[in-house]
C-alpha cells in the first residue's frame, strides 16, 4: 500500500500546525536527540518517568512513546502506568524494543508491557522484532544482527495477535499491519553511525500517529521522513557529527518537493 | 534599571576568570548541553544528585542550580539537602520550575522546593512562573502557553514572598526583583526549537551568580547574554541543529563589542 | 615505550572488522556523546545500568566501561554486578574515576569498586588519580587542579597495587603500567572546554581493550587516536560546539596517514 508524497507531506503540515504534546519515557542516551528531533519536525516534546505524575501527563498528551533502552525497576512501574492511562484516554501508545533479545531481563519486560496494554506501533531493527516472538534469539546489545526481511513473519504475527502496527526499520524499512505491507527504501548506512536515530525514528512515530488515526499510515509517514531526512543529511555530511546536525536541520525545514524527490516507497 | 554592556561583560570576565564550580541538579534531557554552555562561558560545572554526596557538593559550589524536569523521588530528596546546604554556606542557588502546571506532583514539588528554602533567582517561562502562583492554571507539557507580560504580576508576587529574583523567560524577557523590573529583547524564535535552552538560561543565571552578588542583576546578564548568544547563532544557522552548536562556538568566543552591538535592554 | 602508528592503526582496523560490544555503566551527562563516539570509531555501544541485567550484558561484551560521574546507591550495585561478572568471564574493566576526590561518597565508592574488582585500566585526570591514595586531596568537581606529571607516583603504585595499566590524562597523557610510562603530547586545550571527553577518552580505551590484549598498550593506543582526532578538530573549530562535531566526523574517517602526521608520543 503506497502512500503519496503530498499525503505525507500533509501530516507534516499536521504537526507543525497543532504541535501535538508527545509524551515520552525513554531512555538516558537518546533523550537529548529525540526532544530535539521532535521540536524540529514541529511537536512539542516531554520527558517524564516518575510513578506519580506519568498517568497525568499520558492522560493529556497526544501520544506516548515507550523506550527500554536503559530500563530499570522505577522506570517499568512508570511506563505500565503510563500506557495504562494512555489506552484509557485513546492516546496512541508506540513502542520501542530497544535491545530486545540481550537479556532476559529485557524480554520478560518487553513482553509484560505490550501484554498488558495494547500498543498502537512498535518500531524495532529486525533482531528486536525477531526476539519479541523467539525465546532463544540471542542479540548482540542494541545493533540488528539480522536482516529486516527476516523478521517478516514475526512482525506479521505480532501485528496480528496485538493489532498494531509493526515497523522492521533497516536499510530497507517495512511495516506491516494485518495483511498490509509497505517497504522504504530510504536512509543512508551513516545513520547506524548515530546512536540513537532509531529510537528517534520511533518518538517520530510518535509524531504521525497523534496526527494521522491508522497506525500502519502513521508508521509508513513517520519512517519516509526519517529515511528521506537522513539521506538528505548525509549527502552534506563528512560524518556522523555533522549528519546528526544537519539531519535536524533538515527537519526543521522539510519542504513537500524534498518528500517528493527522494521517497522511495514501495508496496 | 539598565546595566551597560561594559558591566555585562565584566562579569562574563569573571566568569572566565574564577571558573566557578556550578553545581546542577538538573534533568536528563539538558545535562549535556547545560554543561556545555556552562564550559563555553568559562565556568566549571558538575552534575551530582545522589542525597548521599549533595551537601558535600553545594557547600563548596560558588552556585547551585535545581531544575525538575525529569525528577523523581530520589532525585528530589537529593534536591532538598543540596539546597539546605547552599543555604547555610550562603551559596546562591537558581530554581527553574520545569513544566509546573503540567501534573499535580510537579507543582507541589516544586512549591515545596521554594519555600522550604529562599532561591536566590527563579528562571521559568511565563506559564511556569504563573503556575507557582495559580493552582488552576494547567500548562501543557514544557512549553508556555501565555506571554511573558502576563507572568509579571505572579514575578512580583514571588519576588516579594520570597524575597529573589524572577525572570520570566520569552519573546521578551523580564526579570523581576522587589521594584525592580528590566526586559531583555535579545533572542530568536529559532530558540524554541532547540531542546532545553530555557534550562540552559537557568544554568548560566546560576554562572552569574557566582560572580555577581546582586541576584537581579546576575539574571539581567545571564538572560542578555543568552539571549544575544541566540540571535547571534540564529543568524548564522540553517535550523536547530547547526544553532546548537553555534550557541556554543559564541558564548565561547564573545566579545564586549558583540554584547554592546547586540544589546537590547529596557527599563 | 614507543608505539608505532602503523600498531596503532592496525587496532584501529580490528575495532571497525570486529565492531566490539562496549558495556558502558555511565554518567547521564555524556552517554550520548559516548556512544557515538564508540561508534564513530568502529565499536558498538550499549548502556546497560540496571541490577536485573547488568552480569548478562557484561557476560557477552567484549569490554566493560565503568564511569562514577553521577552516581547513586542503585547504579553502583549495578556496577559492582557488572564488574564481577566481566572479571568471571575475563572481560577487560576500563575504570573512570570522576570527581575522585570531591566528596567522601565518591571516594569510599571508587575504591570499594577497584578493590573488589581488579580492573584492566583506570583513566582520569591528574586530581582523580591522585585521589584514589591520597584521602586528604580536595578536589573542585570534575575539573583537574593538578598536572599530569604530579599524579605519576599514584599512577605507579596504584597500578603496582591493582596490577592494572594507569592514564593520567592532561596537557600531556601519561600511561604507566608496572615500569613501562609512555607519554603521548597529543590534544588542544579546547578539549576541556567539551563536556565529557575524558569520559569519551575512557570508553575508548575500552574499545581498543576489545581488540588489543596488553592493557598498557590499549590506553596508549586509545589515548593516540583521542589526542589525534581531538587536535585535527580543534584546528577546524571555531569553539567548543563545533569542536565536539567535527571530533565524531574525523574519529569515522581517521586515516593511517592521519595518524602518523600527528602522533606525539614519546617513552
Amino acid at each position: 500500500m503506497k502512500i503519496m508524497a503530498a499525503e505525507i507531506f500533509k501530516s507534516v503540515e499536521d504537526i507543525r500546525a497543532k504541535s501535538p504534546l508527545i509524551h515520552n519515557i525513554t531512555n538516558y542516551v537518546v533523550m537529548n536527540n529525540t526532544a530535539n528531533a521532535l521540536l524540529a519536525i514541529g511537536a512539542s516534546p516531554v520527558m517524564i518517568h516518575a510513578e506519580e505524575e506519568v498517568e497525568d501527563m499520558a492522560a493529556i498528551a497526544s501520544a506516548l512513546v515507550i523506550n527500554i533502552g536503559t530500563i530499570s525497576a522505577p522506570w517499568v512501574r512508570g511506563m505500565f502506568k503510563a500506557m495504562a492511562s494512555a489506552r484509557l484516554k485513546g492516546v496512541p501508545v508506540v513502542i520501542d524494543p530497544v535491545g530486545a533479545g540481550a537479556t532476559p531481563y529485557r524480554n520478560r519486560t518487553i513482553r509484560e508491557l505490550i501484554h498488558a496494554n495494547q500498543p498502537t506501533i512498535i518500531r524495532g531493527n529486525a533482531s528486536e522484532i525477531m526476539a519479541l516472538t523467539d525465546d532463544r534469539l540471542k542479540t548482540k546489545g542494541v545493533d540488528s544482527t539480522a536482516g529486516s526481511n527476516e523478521a517478516l513473519h514475526a512482525a506479521q504475527s505480532i501485528s496480528e495477535k496485538h493489532q498494531c502496527a509493526v515497523c522492521i526499520s533497516g536499510v530497507v524499512d517495512y511495516i506491516v499491519s494485518g495483511n498490509r505491507t509497505v517497504k522504504i527504501a530510504n536512509g543512508h548506512p551513516m545513520m547506524t553511525k548515530v546512536t540513537g536515530l532509531g529510537c528517534t525514528a520511533t518518538a517520530i512515530c510518535g509524531a504521525f500517529a497523534a496526527v494521522e488515526k491508522d497506525p500502519f499510515t502513521a508508521a509508513a509517514k513517520a519512517m519516509a521522513i526519517m529515511g528521506i531526512a537522513g539521506e538528505m543529511a548525509a549527502a552534506v555530511s563528512a560524518g556522523p557529527g555533522s549528519l546528526q546536525m544537519h539531519f535536524l536541520d533538515i527537519l526543521y525545514a522539510l519542504s513537500e518537493s524534498d518528500v517528493s524527490r527522494h521517497l522511495k516507497m514501495e508496496a
